[in-house]
């Protein structure tokens, strides 16, 4: 899930290589760039210095888009687990509601945020003067903990299910639930084959990135749809109000307000994700369309 | 929402104006469009054919987006309707669960359906090569006409909520629906005094142009996060399987196959909406950002 645009026009032909690109990157310094960004083609000198500072100002705005983002992620995570062990007794693996417990807290961690963290990895300019490979792999990594966990939160639902004889995925959220993970494992399958074994070929790799980017968005969509029905569901369940001492959820007590803006820093954690993911500035350089050469990885990454 | 990629590189220079780059324009013909692309700055004639077919294969691929997005649209309306009239007992304005009804139609039909249609209008190749302006007020009339249904389907639920004494907007359903549609309506109003006022200034339209293609995008996000919980929400109210003759949802009675298969159908179209809106090949040339004149429209328009 690198980029979002596809088939977009040629880059600017001002800047001919990342270093010259990207002042921010550490193959650069910021007036080594401001010499060299236009210099190619340009015969307007006076024209160079706002290109670099629109450069300057789309990095700055990156890093405070990508605050935001890692801010979100906190909060998400805080908020899921403060919610389950506060208002819904804590966790435990015996079948019981507190296994449940485990399903909210894994899906939103692993789904969501881990997920969406390892999307824009990629974007990241102080990654880009950097040899690929590495980040690939940690892109990999970090998608691998968050498909292990969205696991470990289905076999949690699963269980308590069996526990307690209820059927399994009968609901729009568990419909949207389980395609979200069932793509999301055939996605890292298929791109952990395609972009990082050495044997992959090059048409293979070309005909399957746009895929992959469109996999990777439609998944992080189908996540941030089960959560938000999911988070619904669940407070209509638990907040009925019939029991002593709870209040209905339509009273909005402490825990309705809890979850409901769980669900809210969830929406708002998959806009700055889709907001990163789809500014071609904030692009790796080397895995735009127009500059990707598409060869095998391991032989591509260590030139 | 014309637009979903931003602050990109500047066109490729083979191309000088609308009826050079669209072929399918009723600007030009594909055989004028041979002759045009790549005519000014390439001296590899020999490239010239692939550069055309590669534009008129994603004209062919954007008009099957576009039908599978219109498939997509009657699908939802005709699922929706019919599980409201079929399985809900159709339609009144009494305070009744049948006012109710109109909720999931009138805001199926206008925030989601309408108002994805009005949003991928300015993509479709063959108004390319006619006047902006009939096509910018079609725009504004069908989100108009979409924002009016969504308000009218808030009030059949307040109403519902009111006539039984049930609390309003406590629901996170409720909450993300009540978002997309107040931002709907700012959104309607900016938009209509930003881009459609000819006394509206350059620098204003310059400022609201991303503002107005991510709001718009977080809207249609909104909506469909808000449908997938509302139709959860709705199913397990009704298919509680504690009345005579209904079956729970947990069996998957035909009305909860239905009424999952409009939450997948929703999810399908907004992917497809998203897919057009944010492929840079399919924007109105004359409304990509490095085209832009910003000039207020009753007078670009109308040159």
């Amino acid at each position: 899930m690198q980029q979002m645009r596809q088939g977009g026009p040629p880059p600017s032909p001002s800047c001919s290589s990342t270093s010259d690109c990207f002042p921010l990157s550490p193959l650069n310094t910021a007036a080594a760039a401001a010499a060299a960004c236009g210099s190619e083609t340009s015969d307007e000198p006076q024209k160079h210095e706002p290109t670099l500072l629109s450069r300057m100002r789309s990095i700055v705005i990156f890093y405070l888009c990508y605050l935001l983002c890692l801010c979100l992620s906190v909060a998400c995570v805080v908020c899921v687990c403060v919610w389950n062990s506060r208002w819904r007794g804590g966790f435990a693996w015996d079948g019981s509601a507190l296994q449940f417990n485990w399903h909210p807290v894994l899906m939103v961690t692993g789904l969501v945020v881990l997920y969406g963290n390892a999307a824009v990895l990629y974007r990241i300019p102080l990654t880009w003067g950097h040899n690929k490979l590495p980040w690939k792999l940690l892109h990999a990594a970090v998608m691998l903990l968050a498909l292990i966990l969205s696991i470990v939160g289905l076999c949690a639902v699963f269980d308590f299910h069996n526990a307690k004889s209820t059927p399994n995925l009968y609901s729009l959220h568990s419909w949207i639930g389980i395609a979200a993970t069932a793509l999301f494992a055939m996605q890292w399958v298929v791109g952990m084959g395609g972009f990082l074994l050495p044997c992959s070929p090059m048409y293979l790799r070309k005909l399957l990135k746009p895929v992959h980017v469109w996999m990777g968005i439609g998944i992080l969509l189908l996540s941030i749809a089960a959560c938000i029905s999911g988070i619904n569901e669940k407070l209509f369940f638990v907040l009925k109000g019939n029991s002593g001492g709870v209040q209905p959820y339509s009273a909005l007590p402490p825990e309705a307000l809890l979850g409901n803006s769980l669900g809210v820093l969830i929406f708002a954690f998959g806009l700055v994700v889709l907001k990163i993911l789809s500014n071609y500035e904030w692009q790796r350089p080397d895995s735009r369309p127009e500059d990707m050469a598409y060869t095998p990885v391991l032989q591509e990454e260590n030139e």
